[in-house]
């Protein structure tokens, strides 16, 4: 289930031009060509994160180079096309190129020519990190995750509460920081408040890398007080998250009424009135 | 709460044949005979599983050795007859071998057989991988796990919101990943993004070996997003799973079919069928 | 809120004897003399497990030994007489000794006399064990978690599905343990199948101590899916409990039904029919 | 959503004397100036928390030690002008310098001069921990959380529940512990009770820093169930917390307080006020 871009021509009509049927195929997924382009680009754009991440393992820069970087910049034109061809056939192209899918096939394509064109050695730190940005490709495939509407819907409804969570969290972390830090002292590896802190954030979390561990009794009174909260107030998110997402799921169900007796609270499949037995006016699939 | 499977005979018939009576006795468990035959069953697979891993233990093999072959080599010939057995007597041969539960019988017995018509060292790979395959036997113990259905039916209901879910772990593990690997680099034990993502994908988890950690400052600041992600979007499947099994338990719990369309799935308050309207049968209130 | 014990007289009568008055102050405690003696046992019962983990830090022993000795044996003397006097006082006797506090009550004191009476060095293993079980001592105060009921309620609903839920967790431990054991093998600290399995457990219920890790690149593949799986599944047992306490909750506001409009569903707090008004029968406070 | 301290002067008089100004601008947020104090206020705070956190980094506090010590007594002088300003304009004195935050805006100036006026040798550990101690400024930021009210609110209605589970968790550290410390014993660094307490805490909340591992098979067993049980467990608070935040959450939605008793807490369909019988005002549907 799709939800339609406003950049998209819903009805293919009898004399369209190129562009209109070029929207059709690339931002459309009804018609087969569209279809089937979509599913290139997902291959497209998986194979292209996999070349990324073999081109940082040593020995197959080693061996394969040379391929790997044909295939890097196939993929880059290839994507340069696509996004020529998106911001030609949009309805509206400055709104697309502005748009989040827009910024995002832009920055799909742009670390390769910067790499390219600014001079000087392969090696420097800018490089490598433009290379690496590439990897935001896989941003692209959002698209195509459309059932996360839902998801999204219902943690904006709880963003607030969220927040607070995290301040909370954020908030018993520099406490828990600072105690650990004072008690533990640098000795036994709490460097510096900022250090306790990410160890804190480390235990809380339920991590528990094990590189910094606490070496005194108080040390240790102190880090199982913050085990056990980090332990209990995980509860809290997923309590506000399954509260949130069961009354979403039920609120879709109170959206139709029965003709005959007005009331609601059917579900999804159901055809006629569970109260009195009239028929129900279908509702449009999504 | 056992499902009935399409090979069996329900209810004995005065004059039956031997394979009728044996379909009685394995693929049913009404009967004593079917009861007892399932409960030894059970015990045969623990026991060949518990022996294959006492296999795997250096001492217990050089003192035991004769012992453990023995034992193999009974429970190999023993599910061989049961899958003669089975074969033999199901209603429908084909439709049996080809189940799920027919592919694990065989190939709980087949790797044993491998292992010995294939010639050469018992030491190669291919026979000790063979060896420790048989340790799928575990899985004929999902024919008694018939509790399972609630929780496969609600996880069939969420499968593609956890798939949403999933697919979204795994973009924000590569993104982590190749973040790390960048800020961090093989100096640290981030050798390459592959192993990157692997580390992202044990922070997230919360699991946390402390095989690979953090060294720099910047490292340990996207460490600490990272984990504080993982900690929070363990709340959206258990969100997910909670609301659908709230949802199948109170439909569970008065599953009534209609007189009409024989359809079931209605609610407890229902009075007429939400398929066709027809009036159903009332509920006993408990 | 306390359950009433069979063994408990719930009425003082005016010519009671000293049985009667034992049994009201030991096993009630609405007079003011059995809540001082509740009040005492807690923390007799606190204060003996603190002293027992004294007993287990080298410098304490070796500075305090005379101390902890005589605690240790006022506490034994203590909770004998307490054990004596509660068999003398119950209602039915065999009862009680059979019943589940009857028994820990026993256990508590038993321990001490056994490391007393069985001659030989005070460090045989044995007597180390049995001073180590004073510690279930800590039992005898289930007694008074008695909120704890609704849990025990809930869970003892949701028990099949927690069990299969267990298995399934087994199952799964047994088949990536011995997938593991296969690629890694014993150089990697994957020495036998069982130590495989112990580690299984570790990553998926996301402990992660780190002792064993996989190096392989399949074998990181492999328990990166454990991590995952383990991770998600946890949404399982959650989502059971969630359902089932929230039914459970409500249940309790389903017991009252109004006399004037027949309705149910009012709150615990309710004075009042929230349809129609009419005055509710009072709930007796438990 | 801010709630309304009892010292707080809801609406401007025309001739307001300078100390009910005050209070407008400090206690309140709705004129303009109140805001800009509270937006001031809360950076203040988190600029004074950042400096303390760099001042326990050793390369910072050798380059940068007079920037730090002028910017600590800047916010020291500032918060106590503030503290000052506070006393001074709140309605009713007392009750603010007994109240949550009076206490905090105290501890947070405190430590400063106490460290000051001290005399002896910088690094004595009560003048680390004094200085120290200036962490809690950031618990001034709590009265900003108010969003956090709700989530309060649920915790306190399930905070009989919450108490039961700490102390189940308790139970079962100490028991695990002193079999683990049985087991185990001090050769595998299980050096005594309190010590394998401390790793249990640390295996049952799944944080599992490695530190300390069980060696022998025994306590590999005994671990794996303590693993299996936290794992498990986790869905005890979660349940909770979920079924009481739906709960609030539904009864938070439609407040209604009833014309004759004013009582408020009503459901969504209730007509008839539930303590005293009046029918309820209303409420629109939205």
């Amino acid at each position: 289930m799709h939800t339609t871009p406003p950049e998209q021509a819903t009805e293919p009509a009898a004399n369209e031009s190129l562009r209109q049927k070029l929207n059709r195929i690339i931002f459309g997924w009804e018609s087969p060509a569209g279809k089937l382009f979509d599913v290139c680009l997902i291959w497209a754009i998986c194979i292209s994160v996999l070349i990324l991440m073999l081109e940082s393992v040593e020995w197959i820069v080693r061996d394969y180079d040379l391929w790997l970087r044909t295939a890097e910049w196939t993929f880059t034109l290839l994507f340069t096309a696509e996004y020529i061809a998106r911001v030609y056939c949009a309805k509206r192209r400055w709104e697309y190129v502005k748009s989040f899918y827009g910024i995002v096939d832009l920055l799909s394509i742009l670390p390769s020519y910067l790499a390219f064109f600014i001079p000087g050695a392969n090696n420097l730190l800018i490089i490598r990190l433009l290379r690496v940005l590439r990897i935001f490709r896989i941003l692209k495939l959002a698209r195509y995750l459309s059932e996360a509407n839902l998801l999204m819907r219902t943690m904006l409804l709880a963003r607030r509460k969220i927040l607070v969570f995290f301040s909370s969290v954020l908030v018993l972390s520099v406490i828990f920081g600072s105690l650990m830090y004072m008690v533990e002292g640098p000795a036994h590896g709490f460097t510096s408040i900022p250090k306790s802190i990410y160890w804190t954030i480390v235990t809380i979390t339920t991590v528990g890398y094990g590189d910094i561990v606490p070496q005194t009794v108080l040390g240790q009174i102190i880090s199982a007080a913050a085990m056990l909260t980090g332990y209990s107030i995980i509860a809290v998110p997923t309590g506000i998250l399954t509260a949130e997402l069961a009354q979403e799921m039920q609120r879709d169900r109170y959206r139709r009424s029965c003709p005959g007796c007005k009331r609601s609270g059917h579900e999804a499949d159901a055809a006629h009135c569970k109260h009195c037995g009239t028929a129900l006016p279908q509702v449009q699939q999504r």
